[in-house]
């Protein structure tokens, strides 16, 4: 009998942000396949039982493709595995998480989402910058900010320039000196407010306070490990009154809090 | 000595989907401040030996207003109490959850956010349509389609009427026709997918899956029981190939899936 495979958000790093089902996965888990962005403090809680197959990407090292993922998927399956695929964040948001479920179910394989905290909500609860704010943010964006080899940056920045959304620009560390020179281009304020934050949740949480006009220069001159995330829009500007501290049980070694905050 | 404030997200219903740490927050709850648009699965699992303050909005109730709500958590926590204050979803989109903090600041009590898995997350892992998928749409946004009384609906159409973007519309259920409208006066397909999900991941959740040019005449003649949210864009039209059933656990006897799908 073929197994099932569970399509699992992991959250922004913190274990304590995983949803209960999503927990309760885990700790019965049998295989895990996982991706990099997945923290180690969330891995230290699969059960040494379990097969972990990590098809992560990691700079500079070959990564299995998405292809090969799919594949991996319906094999484990159908020899009748109960698999957990676990993703950062929530694996319906810049996760490839239904694409995955698209090849699963055109094997006849059944699948189930669990949603996770996206990097953006861990990211705005702990610095204390919220996603949306009357009179500062009436919505909120998320968007990619990574481009395919020699790409141009594929954005509706007219669209993108809306000053009453927050924008939330996921895989953009390479590419946030042009995004923000574009939304400058396109009539953002050369002084909107942009928070960087990196490993949010994380005990290697850091974050950068900065706007439009210096986010180039700040990560040149202070660079970000990655995963980090940008928040570019007035409620950032909260950064300065309202900046939460990380909770003390989340402050490790590594923390550096850096930027004008 | 002055007691705490934790601004926690309940997710948007099944109690499966709580985080870890909302969990424990909860069943340990001593006073907890709640909106209405808590479940009430997730209330049940507070202890009754709890002191619940409900200041919910309900249709034709009177409703404790924001200012009441600040008051009330300052007093509890000048008091001395640890209080829960708990929203639907996450507290940092669309929750006023950073409007109450300010007052808390204001007023020198320290507070902590834990957030929640988002309606429109829950209502993408419930029936399977993803809010990013690749050649679908490039990124999601998250607007409300609530007006105050006697205002105009006060959006940017033009940056709205984004065909690479999934829109995701809180609040929207009495102006959608109008917002229909609109969006395709600034120029997106008459035919473009909506999906409607009402109590999305809980056993009264219901479906509606239509488009912009009909989404107002099938809501006039099929109206959904608030909470509504709208999936608008490319990645809605996965729900007629790839459409999830309700988890068995989850089907209520009130469970109706109606519509095109
Ligand atoms: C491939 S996307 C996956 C997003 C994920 N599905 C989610 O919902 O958060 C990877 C990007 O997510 C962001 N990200 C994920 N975890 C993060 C964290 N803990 N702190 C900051 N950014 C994070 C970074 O922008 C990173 O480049
Ligand atoms: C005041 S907003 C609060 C949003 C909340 N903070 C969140 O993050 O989901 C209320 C709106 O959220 C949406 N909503 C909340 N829970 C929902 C659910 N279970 N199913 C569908 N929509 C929901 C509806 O659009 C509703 O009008």
């Amino acid at each position: 009998m073929a197994g099932k495979v569970y399509l699992v958000g992991a959250g922004p790093g913190d274990p304590d942000l995983l949803t209960v089902r999503a927990m309760r996965l885990l700790q019965s888990a049998e295989v895990i396949v996982h991706d990099r962005l997945v923290s180690p403090e969330i891995m230290n809680l699969v059960p040494p039982t379990a097969r972990r197959i990590s098809v992560g990407k990691s700079a500079g090292f070959h990564t299995v493709p998405q292809d090969g993922i799919n594949a991996l998927l319906v094999k484990l399956a159908v020899e009748g595995h109960t698999v957990i695929r676990l993703k950062g964040g929530d694996p319906l948001i810049f996760g490839r998480g239904s694409e995955e479920a698209g090849e699963l179910a055109a094997a006849g394989i059944s699948y189930t989402y669990v949603p996770g905290i996206t990097a953006a909500q861990g990211a705005a609860s702990s610095t204390g910058v919220p996603l949306t704010h009357r009179g500062l943010a009436t919505g909120v964006r998320y968007v990619t900010g990574h481009r395919a080899r020699d790409a141009v940056l594929d954005l509706d920045w007219d669209s993108l320039a809306d000053p009453d959304t927050t924008l939330v620009v996921y895989m953009g560390a390479a590419n946030m000196a042009e995004i923000a020179a574009r939304l400058i281009a396109a009539g953002l304020r050369v002084d909107l407010p942009v928070l960087a934050v990196a490993h949010a949740t994380t005990p290697r949480e850091t974050r950068m306070l900065s706007n439009l006009t210096q986010i180039g220069a700040d990560l040149a001159r202070t660079p970000m490990e990655a995963p980090v995330l940008f928040v570019i829009g007035r409620v950032a500007g909260l950064y300065e009154t309202a900046a939460l501290p990380l909770p003390r049980e989340l402050r490790g070694p590594h923390l550096r809090v850096v930027g004008h905050g």
